[in-house]
C-alpha cells in the first residue's frame, strides 16, 4: 500500500538543512517510510550535486526501485542550485505562431536539457511539461508555465519538449488534467470552481493531453478543480468521470495517473487527510502525492481494502502501472548508457545547455526604447518584486541592481511586505517623496506566482506608471517575466519611452537585457567588480 | 612562489555556482595556479555536502599538501548550510565577569564544534579566533565578532576556544594583529587610522595575542590599519616594525603571518596589487591572502626575488614555516583518527553541538517585560534589517515573521534600500501611516556588519521607538544582535514596555526568544504549519 504514496523530502541531507521541515520529511520517517515500501520522494531544495547524493541515499532506504521526482518546469536550476535555469514555456508559445519550427527544435532541446540534467542528478521522473492551456491572462497559478494560450501551439510544443525529455531516460508527466489554464483562482490557495462543459473541453483543454498520451506520456497529474457542469461532487482529482471514463476510457490513457499534491489547500480545505488518499485512489488515481500525514493516508488505504470499499484487483493495477513504467525507464537508460559511454562533463551544465539558455533569453528580450542613464544627474532604480521568497532572482548581487548602482542610481527595492509607497491619490497613487529624488528606472519583477499570485493589485502601478511618465520622471521601465503585464504596459506607454521586456527573470535574462537597453559605455554596465562579502 | 598564496574559491563545484564571481576564481584558474604550487585556498558559501567535496577536488588539483581556510568565526553555519551557527563571541565576553569558569568551558566547546565541523567538511585551517579587544562600542566591523570588551576576558575566551579548535585537528589563526578592536572605520571600505601609542598597545590590544602565542597558535593575521604614531608610513599589514620587530623579535611569535585580505579597499584604495603583495611579504608575511590578482602577485615576488629586493633567505623561511606547520597538523591528525576511528554521525552536528547552540541561545536571551499581542486587534510586526543580504537570517519561513504573522500580525519588513519610513519631523521621525494601522511589535536586527556596518544612522531608531512609546503604539520590541544597540535602547524604555534581546540572529534565536517573549497558548507560537512552496 505505501508504494501508492509518493512524499516529500528536502534536498539537502541533513534534517537541519530543510527549509520547509513542516512539509519535508525527517530522515528518520523517510528512511522508516522507504523501509515500508513508499514508492515515491518528490524533492525540493539544494544544488546539483548534493541531490547526486541525495537521491543515491534514499535509494538505498528502499528494498525497490522508487520513483525520484522534482518540479524542474523550468530546468533543474529552477530548483537546484548549478542546474540551468531556462525562461519559462510561454516564451516559446508566443513565439510559435511566426517561427513554428524553431519553436519545436528548442521546445525539444528545453526537454533534453531538463532531461539530462534530472538523470544526472539521480532523479528519474520529471513533473512535466505543463500541458494546460492558458485561455486567461489572469491566471495566477499556471500563466507563464503554460505552453501558450492555443491548444494546437501547447500541443505541438509540448510532444516536441516531451521528446526530447524522455529521451534523455527519465519519465514524464503531463499536467494538471483535464486543465488548469481557465482558472482564476490558486488551487494551493483554495479550490477553483470552473463552469466549462465537456465540449469546451473537448475544443480546448484536453487537446495537448490527448496528443502527450498518444505519445506515450508516462503519467498524468489530476487538478484540483471543480468542472460543475460536468461532476459536481468531486473535483477531477476525486472524480471517476474525469479520471475512469474520460481519462482512461475515452482517451485511452493507461499509465500512471498521479493527483497533484494533496497538502494543497483547495483538498485540505474541504477533505481530512485519509479521506483524501481514499478518494483519490477509488476514482481511479495510481499514486498519491504528499498526502498531509503519510502514515494516516496509508492505513486509510487498507482500511478501504479490508472493508471491501477498494478491491485488491484495483489495487494490483496500480502498483503494475508504476512498475512497469519503472521497468520502461530502465530499458531506455540501458540503451542510453550504452549509446553515450562518457556523459560527465567538467562543468554541470554543458556547452548545449548554455547556448538554449542564451538563445531563449536573447530571444525573448524585447526592446522598444532604449534608455540612457545620466549619472550626473540623481536616479532612482526601483525594483518591484512579487514577493521577499527565498528564490534567488533578488539578490545583492543581482544585475538588475548592481548594473544600475554602478551607473549612479540609488536602489529602492520594494516588495508587498515592506513600507508602503502609496497615497490616496488615484491619478497620482505613488508618494514619489518616499522614493528620493530623481527620474526612475522602474524594474517589475512580475509573474503569477503559486501562492503569491493574487496578492498585490496591478493595477496601482499601472497607475503609477502613468503618473511618473506624465511627470517626465520615468527614465526607463523593464518587466522581468509577465507577458500579459508587458501587454497592458505597452498600451498606456507614449511611443517614446524607454522601455524594455524579458519573459526571464534569472540573473542572467537581467544582465543580458540591461546590458543592451541602458545605453552607455560597455565597460561600466558587466557585473564585474561589485560586492566583496567576506569578513576578515 | 605560489606557495605564498591563498587564493579565494566558491565552495560550490561549479562555475556557474559562484555568488560572487568577480572574487571567485574559475576552476579552471584554480587547477591551474594549484598546478603551479599555490599554498592555500579560502572557501566561501555552499553547503558542508559540497564543501567536502569540493575540497577533495581542490586536494587532487595540487601535488603538495595545502591549506584549505575559511572564516568561519561563529560556527561552520555561519558560512556553509549544515553546520552548527552560534550566537556570537562576545554572548561569552559579557558573560564572563559573573561566570568566568562556565565562559571558559562553553568558549573551549565552541572552538571544538567548529573544528570539528571544519574538519569534516575537509578544511584544515579556520581563520579565527578574533583576538580583538572590542574597546570601542561603535566599531563596525568588529563589535560581536569579539570576545569581549576587556584584554584579559578576551585572552582567556580565546586561549579556552583555541584549545578547543586546535585539538579537532585544524591550524588556527589569531587576528587582527596587532588589534581592531579601536576603530572606527571598516576596512574593507577605507583605511583605518588609530592615535594609539605602543604603550597602550601594549596594555591592551596584545595581551590577548600573546596569551594566544603562549599557546601555540599557528598563524597570525595583520590589519590593515595604520597606527600613525607607531609607524606613520604603512598600515600594519606592511609593516616591518609591527612585524619584525614586534611579533616575531619583542611577542617571540614564529608561526605563520598572513594577510588580511589584500582586495580590502584599505589596500586598494591606495596600493597596486604587485606592490601589496611584495610589500607584505617584505615586511614579514609568509602568506599573502586573496590578492587582487594571483598571477601578478606571484610574478611582483618573482621580480623582487630576482632584482635582490628580497632575499631568497627570507622566501625560504615562509615556505619553511607553512610546511611546518601543515605537518603538525599532520601529526594531530593521526594521533586524533586512532583517538576517535569514528566520528561519522548521521546527522552533520552532533549533540554536543546542538546542545552547545542551544545553551548559548538560551544564556543570551534578556527578557525585561514579557509582550502579549492581542490578535483581536490590529498589530504589526516590523523587522529592520541591516541589509536584504543573501544572508540566511531572514527569510519567508524566518520565525521572526511567521511566528508573529499566526498571531495576527501584519509583516512589514524594512530594510535600508527600501521605501523610506521616515518624514521630517525630529521628535517624530516615522511616518507610521506608511506602515499601516495598529501596535507594532518592532523587531531589530542589527550587528556591525562589515561594509555595511554605518550605513544607516541608528539615531533615528532610537527616536522612533521614543515616537511609538510615547504614542502608546509599541506592543514589543526586540533585539537580534548588537549588545551596545540594545543597552542603548534600555536607557529610553519606559519600565514597563515589553522588551527583549538575543545576541543571536539565527532562525533558532528567534524561535527560542519569541517563544517566551510572547505571551500566548503554546500550540500557535511554533514553526509548524507555516508556508509552503511547492508548485505543482
Amino acid at each position: 500500500m505505501a508504494e501508492l504514496l509518493v512524499v516529500r523530502a528536502s534536498g539537502y541531507a541533513y534534517d537541519s538543512q530543510r527549509k520547509y521541515p513542516q512539509f519535508e520529511l525527517s530522515n528518520q520517517s523517510l528512511k522508516q517510510l522507504l523501509g515500508e515500501g513508499v514508492g515515491g520522494v518528490i524533492l525540493y531544495g539544494g544544488s546539483v550535486n548534493e541531490l547526486k547524493e541525495r537521491t543515491n541515499i534514499l535509494r538505498s532506504w528502499s528494498k525497490y526501485p522508487i520513483l525520484l521526482c522534482a518540479d524542474v518546469e523550468e530546468g533543474v536550476g529552477q530548483r537546484f542550485e548549478g542546474g540551468s535555469w531556462l525562461p519559462p514555456p510561454m516564451s516559446l508559445g508566443l513565439r510559435y505562431s511566426q517561427k513554428p519550427k524553431e519553436s519545436l527544435v528548442l521546445a525539444e532541446e528545453y526537454g533534453k536539457c531538463i532531461g539530462n540534467q534530472a538523470r544526472r542528478c539521480g532523479l528519474n521522473w520529471v513533473l512535466a511539461p505543463v500541458c494546460d492551456v492558458n485561455s486567461n491572462p489572469l491566471n495566477p497559478v499556471i500563466n507563464m508555465r503554460a505552453w501558450g494560450s492555443e491548444p494546437e501551439a501547447v500541443a505541438a510544443l509540448t510532444s516536441a519538449f516531451h521528446k526530447g525529455l524522455v529521451g534523455e531516460g527519465v519519465l514524464s508527466c503531463a499536467k494538471h488534467f483535464p486543465g488548469h489554464g481557465e482558472t482564476r483562482v490558486d488551487s494551493h490557495m483554495d479550490l477553483p470552481i470552473i463552469e466549462n462543459d465537456i465540449s469546451r473541453l473537448n475544443d480546448l483543454e484536453l487537446i495537448p493531453f490527448q496528443a502527450l498520451i498518444n505519445h506515450g506520456v508516462n503519467s498524468v497529474m489530476t487538478a484540483h478543480i471543480l468542472f460543475k457542469n460536468i461532476d459536481s461532487s468531486y473535483p477531477a482529482t476525486f472524480s471517476k468521470k474525469f479520471l475512469l471514463n474520460l481519462l482512461r476510457k475515452k482517451m485511452g490513457f493507461d499509465g500512471i495517473i498521479v493527483t497533484d499534491a494533496l497538502v494543497m489547500k483547495a483538498i485540505t480545505k474541504r477533505y481530512g487527510c485519509a479521506e483524501a488518499a481514499v478518494m483519490a485512489f477509488e476514482a481511479g488515481a495510481d499514486l498519491i502525492l504528499m498526502p498531509e500525514d503519510p502514515m494516516i493516508a496509508i492505513n486509510a488505504i487498507v482500511d478501504s481494502l479490508i472493508s471491501g470499499r477498494i478491491s485488491i484487483n484495483r489495487l494490483e493495477t496500480s502498483l503494475y502501472r508504476r512498475r512497469r513504467e519503472i521497468s520502461k525507464l530502465q530499458k531506455t537508460l540501458s540503451k542510453l548508457i550504452c549509446r553515450q559511454s562518457s556523459f560527465q562533463s567538467k562543468e554541470f551544465e554543458d556547452t548545449n545547455h548554455l547556448d538554449l539558455a542564451d538563445k531563449m533569453i536573447d530571444m525573448s528580450i524585447e526592446i522598444k526604447h532604449y534608455s540612457y542613464i545620466d549619472s550626473s544627474h540623481n536616479q532612482i532604480n526601483l525594483v518591484r518584486v512579487d514577493s521577499l521568497s527565498s528564490t534567488p532572482i533578488l539578490t545583492i548581487s543581482s544585475p538588475a541592481l548592481i548594473i544600475p548602482k554602478r551607473l549612479g542610481c540609488k536602489n529602492i527595492i520594494y516588495h508587498p511586505d515592506g513600507v508602503n509607497p502609496w497615497q490616496a491619490k488615484p491619478q497620482e497613487p505613488l508618494a514619489i517623496e518616499r522614493l528620493g529624488r530623481g527620474r526612475i528606472l522602474l524594474q517589475f519583477f512580475v509573474r503569477g506566482n503559486p501562492f503569491i499570485g493574487n496578492q498585490e493589485d496591478l493595477s496601482l502601478w499601472i497607475a503609477a506608471v502613468k503618473q511618473l511618465q506624465k511627470n517626465h520622471l520615468l527614465s526607463g521601465l523593464v518587466v522581468y517575466g509577465s507577458f500579459y503585464f508587458w501587454k497592458e504596459l505597452l498600451e498606456i506607454l507614449d511611443s517614446s519611452v524607454p522601455a524594455a521586456y524579458t519573459s526571464g527573470q534569472m540573473p542572467k535574462a537581467q544582465e543580458k537585457l540591461l546590458q543592451s537597453f541602458l545605453q552607455t559605455k560597455k565597460e561600466i554596465v558587466n557585473t564585474n567588480n561589485t560586492f566583496i562579502d567576506f569578513t576578515n
